[in-house]
């Protein structure tokens, strides 16, 4: 028995899925659907599905159990309101949605239809985050006492995001859900600031230091302010320290360069890489995790209220950042 | 449909390849087999599968399409042969036997027999190594000019394995592969040189230097000796320069750490990490690929003889660090 | 001519201090002041000079132009306003004071007796700050945008120090100082959280978030939690992001290893290495600076005005910390 | 006192030194030659000195006490013996010559004048290998079991070279004198093979084993085929691991970065950084202890005779990459 998937979105995260899904040996992708026309029929054709330009002509198919979202963050609550009620299985791609109402209202509909979701919080598969999930069990770690996460990407991202994303929407939603996740507790109270001088039409930058509602503090470096030129195009770390012992990761350097006369680049060992000619890494094993999930209808590894939980320290973060005072989180 | 295995050889490989046919979708784990009684038990029982200290009980079984053998090396000849006569479709673990004779019987036999077979060289599915492959193509990197390749260990492996194996063919058979692979082209030419101040019944150091046919040069850098307290326990690298580009890579330092009272630890990232709850890494994807190609029909990614081809290299080296003069490889 | 140095309070940076004075061509170690008499006197005699158990014997002494101040942090005040008094130029150990009443009176005191005065900031001396402090030259950097600044320490050194002094002022200091020189401007607001689980008498960990007069935001990242076993001891880093370019620095991982059965230990190859049997890096050429300025009556890389800056900062941050709010910084 | 120093040649090296010499409290530069009279007169003129095209002058004045050579290999022989005759003492650059016999005639001369020569080996004041060596002592590393040593850089310096140098003459000599020192035993014999694809005038790169008397093993790995990309400009790494510990560097990355639209660099951190203005780092302190230990008429680190032993390695492997054969050392 097969998972019949379409894949809603075909930029960068959909036009992955729609390979995966492809290659998958117990899924069978269906159709795919972009705005753009062009882009949606050279995919299909490319991978022999159906395609269309409207999302509803997805959702009214029959042979299709279940829709991957891979749309900007502020087209995720129409389409996926939708899907819900049309019964469909949903994989929504990370952040659920660009503010704390609208997130709600999907996981109302969701829990109303009685149909289920993951969110596509990709460092859930990613080996390095859930061995230092798995370090930070409490007979491990003892207690956490603080966390630091860090994420900086360059600024061609922020400018070609402009308006239509944010950094906390757009790369804050990981590394928010990563640390509750791996304290086992919920941030309770932020202080953010922000900084824009390059004027892409997004923040260049937000720093912010938290509080755990079961006392360990918290240290959030986002950044999409590095010039261009930065080796693999970011930085991404996370470290954690408890009363017994700590655990931490750096994906600065992983350890793969390839040099020619322009420079030295790195390689992606872990997220999306393309191996022996099909997507691997963490991706991968995220829409496997969806397929098996879904057809043995067991539980996701993570319950979208788990998910969601992440939402309201995003609107706390940016509360903060605007206001320029400390903010509890509201849940 | 399924692939019906049988693992034989339950030490450290073959109680991870049993777990991972037992996890596999595709897959369906019939039987392990040990000399060890109370080994093969507790495994069979924790996996639920069927046991035996006899190898040929296994390959008498109509229900198995496929043995996996996961025995010491000078014991693949034996087994493998009667599993090529039986008619399964083998994956032996790396090296393919312990002498370029052996090598070649088990070569014959599989092809008399019409039959199919993978060597288990997983570093064809590292991710690292598989991109260094990748950028090393003609069109990417031009000639190659010279090729690196370490891999270290600490010296209780070498003490615990004594006279049972030895550095070439448990540990330079990686690498000797990956070069032939990556710089496409054979070697043909060796000289070695090695160290036995240790006194743990096997050798603690082997470097050689190599020449391809196509003209490139080689260097080999083996180590069993380092002390115990070594960070992540090992350390392999590996790197090309051509005439257009150059690729590297370096397994030092995976960006991961785990720290307490009693010092720092590394993490492994690649090779076969438990991810929420089951084996992954390259591991995974190496068993994972066998399931596929022998249940498809179609090729594995690496022919026999193309692993085969490894075997008169490891011989050429073994006998001029016997004799201090350079060897030609004979094929 | 020489510069005749006394030194008082000899732990770690004192008794470091004196043996470089000692091998300083242009320096002449005079005399060596501990209240632990035997600690005085076994350095004394290994350096042949004088020792006393009293600082205002080593201030009377007519052939001592220059003292060095390394005593924990509550006594500086005392002992440098004495010094100032009695007409000697001084190299202070940062921080140079426990609380910003107490650097200003010291300060005034230096400059009522029209004395000199050097603050011990040795990262001024570290040639990765130093090139990262170069690279941020606004016609390299343009306008400054994000600072991140990390330094963190093993949980037994928090111990050790018990309330003789705090993570602010023993640690804090150093980065504080670093990004106001580096920023090019000076830090205006700060907020900070603490966190107090491992009973050290001292806080385990801070983090804050700062603003900077030109508008950068900055980030600090301090603790001493971390277990014990932490490879190399310490962890520090420094980035900065501007308009144009960016410079970053991380000291984890110094490229240097020693691996015995116990574990893997790294190497100092810029603080304070012994090299062919002398004290060289960093801290050498602090002291070269202060021995060769104060002798040639030209400027000390640093005013101690510019050191002063960064206790006002120190004190907010402390008092942000207790308060959970944002706190201005008053100068 | 000072000493009163020439400096001949004034590429890379020379105006490098000239620099350092100027700048030295005890020492004082009195003149520059180079055969190139503008580059002669431009570098005198900032530094406020006397310049020559011609070598002899400089031989000839009676206020210059030490020269210091920073010619080409093939000249270093003339202008050596002709200063040894003139009785100055002498720093030179490595490597000592271009052949062992010039090698030879230039420390008679040094010999039979009564004079003394310190050879440039930089990496005896580089902090990293000055650990290693000093943990290679006998009583922590017990007896060493094998060495390896990578230099490696970019083909932009083999073509600027062309013929005028060689691999082993201008990078080799580093390693080879390094691992002599470090395994404190002679190398008695070695095997190398070459590579020149690139048409660069010199070898791309060149590879050997070699074993020192003490019973060791050692591996060389030179090359100067990277591609001008190369991040940081040069890898060099050196490792030593004995019967009871292990010491290991590696410089390809030394946590030190600066970004910019067209890429990430790397930093120098060890050898020639400018810091607040002048040059510090390995090669400071190399000048530095020459000025020190010719005035104080004190041994140099090295012996002239110990920097000798190096070059009939380098010859006995330019004779293996030419035969083919291992070639025993000739001393």
């Amino acid at each position: 028995m097969s998972l019949r998937v379409g894949v809603i979105g075909l930029g960068f995260f959909g036009s992955r899925h729609a390979r995966v899904f492809a290659e998958h040996p117990a899924a069978e992708l269906i159709a795919v659907c972009d705005r753009d026309e062009a882009r949606a029929s050279d995919l299909a054709d490319r991978l022999a599905v159906h395609h269309s330009p409207d999302f509803q002509e997805l959702l009214a198919r029959d042979d299709i159990d279940a829709i991957s979202i891979c749309l900007p963050d502020r087209q995720h609550e129409e389409v996926a309101i939708a899907a819900a009620a049309a019964g469909k299985a949903i994989l929504l791609e990370k952040p659920l949605a660009h503010s704390a109402e609208a997130a709600g209202r999907i996981v109302a509909a969701v829990e109303t239809h009685g149909g289920r979701m993951m969110v596509g919080h990709i460092l859930r598969h990613d080996l390095r985050y859930v061995q230092v999930y798995e370090a930070a069990a409490p007979e491990r770690l003892g207690e956490p006492i603080h966390l630091r996460a860090k994420r900086n990407g360059t600024r061609s991202t922020a400018r070609r995001l402009g308006g239509g994303s944010s950094i906390l929407f757009y790369m804050g939603v990981h590394d928010v859900d990563a640390m509750q996740w791996i304290a086992r507790s919920p941030v309770v109270r932020v202080y953010a600031q922000k900084c824009e001088a390059l004027g892409t039409g997004n923040e260049d930058a937000l720093y912010a230091v938290v509080n755990f509602e079961n006392g360990a503090i918290g240290n959030l470096d986002y950044s999409w302010a590095w010039p261009d030129g930065l080796m693999n195009g970011f930085r991404s770390a996370f470290e954690i320290v408890g009363t017994r012992s700590a655990a931490a990761m750096d994906v600065s350097d992983q350890g793969l360069y390839f040099v020619d006369d322009a420079g030295t680049q790195g390689g992606d060992t872990h997220l999306w890489p393309e191996v022996n000619g099909r997507i691997g890494g963490a991706l991968a094993d995220e829409l496997d995790h969806f397929v098996k999930a879904t057809l043995a209808g067991t539980p996701y590894h993570q319950h979208h209220r788990e998910a969601l939980a992440a939402i309201p320290v995003l609107d706390a973060l940016a509360r903060s950042a605007a206001s320029g005072a400390p903010v509890d989180v509201v849940r």
